[in-house]
């Protein structure tokens, strides 16, 4: 099941957003009816619609309150003062605990955002692009200043990102290392690599 | 374009199979009929069955002919009396020179096995399985023999292959690197991060 916001907290949006999360990843986001989420969740197709508006509406919500959360992150991450090392280390350690913690949700935004209707399909893909930009940023100020091996920066982040989302075999393993064990073994190799 | 091998010794045969990995890449395998390959080869759809019996065993064909590329060069690797940072980065080149060189054959059976017939299925599922234990198993000599950092084998795989496989977003971006330099920063990077 989704990790689901637990307590009197929860509304019958979130529960309908996060079970959507989990059938998405499922099924694909296209091969899932509002007729399945309906089952899911254990409600009349019918009685969803008091709540959200569309399928659509649904993706869109996945996908942006993902991508603020990275966003918000990242920023705390540019204004802070740490060294180049220690922000990527952070970076690395919120996208590890995102991909273990919010699954789901995570997995849907960086593979079904491409079934975002306009505006919000153009929206998101910008949002990606300077993502990416602002991490390769990062990653250049560490070899201008020489903390950093002389990598090529795009190359870096591709990486680091793509590594990173291989954490979907580890979820879907049936023997696995413990998540601490899994974050503080791709830190290692990630971070040590990087450095000069 | 699919990469075609050129020349005398190019059969029909071969530029079915190569525009096909082309399309099943393109489209997914599940969407792709043979009325579309046969208008990608740009011959009549009949035509296509004196070279093929099916758009299923166009799929064997393709992952199973990429398998034995990998396994063939595993087992080259493994008989070596190399050291294991050698081995891997030897590995890692060839893992590299596949995603940039052979694309879309490579691409299709990482993502469309899943659609393959039994009993080819299974098969290439355990084909899968025992190739990435082989490979955990040369990380663990590895750090055995103190080469190595002291990491969990099966993540150090994982955070290889995908991060190898993130070479397709550099085969999508408009700006790239070129390949040799996308190698050098991708070995120096990993290998780098496994050594101890």
């Amino acid at each position: 099941m989704a990790k689901i916001k637990s307590g009197q907290n929860l509304t019958k949006k979130d529960t309908i957003v996060s079970t959507a999360a989990l059938l998405f990843r499922e099924k694909g986001y296209a091969a899932s009816s509002m007729r399945d989420l309906a089952e899911k969740v254990g409600v009349e197709a019918a009685s969803l619609y008091n709540h959200i508006k569309s399928k659509s509406e649904i993706l869109q919500d996945i996908c942006f309150t993902v991508a603020n959360r990275f966003i918000t992150q990242l920023e705390k991450v540019e204004g802070s003062k740490d060294s180049v090392i220690d922000k990527i280390e952070t970076i690395l350690r919120f996208h590890i605990h995102e991909m273990i913690h919010h699954y789901e949700e995570v997995y849907v935004s960086d593979r079904e955002w491409k079934h975002l209707e306009e505006p919000y399909l153009t929206n998101f893909q910008s949002l990606r692009k300077s993502y990416r930009k602002r991490l390769a940023a990062i990653i250049d100020e560490g070899v201008r200043n020489k903390e950093l091996k002389d990598i090529d920066a795009p190359t870096a982040v591709l990486i680091m990102l793509h590594a990173v989302s291989g954490i979907e075999s580890w979820h879907r393993s049936i023997q696995k290392i413990d998540a601490d064990e899994l974050e503080k073994n791709m830190v290692v190799i990630m971070v040590e690599g990087l450095k000069k």
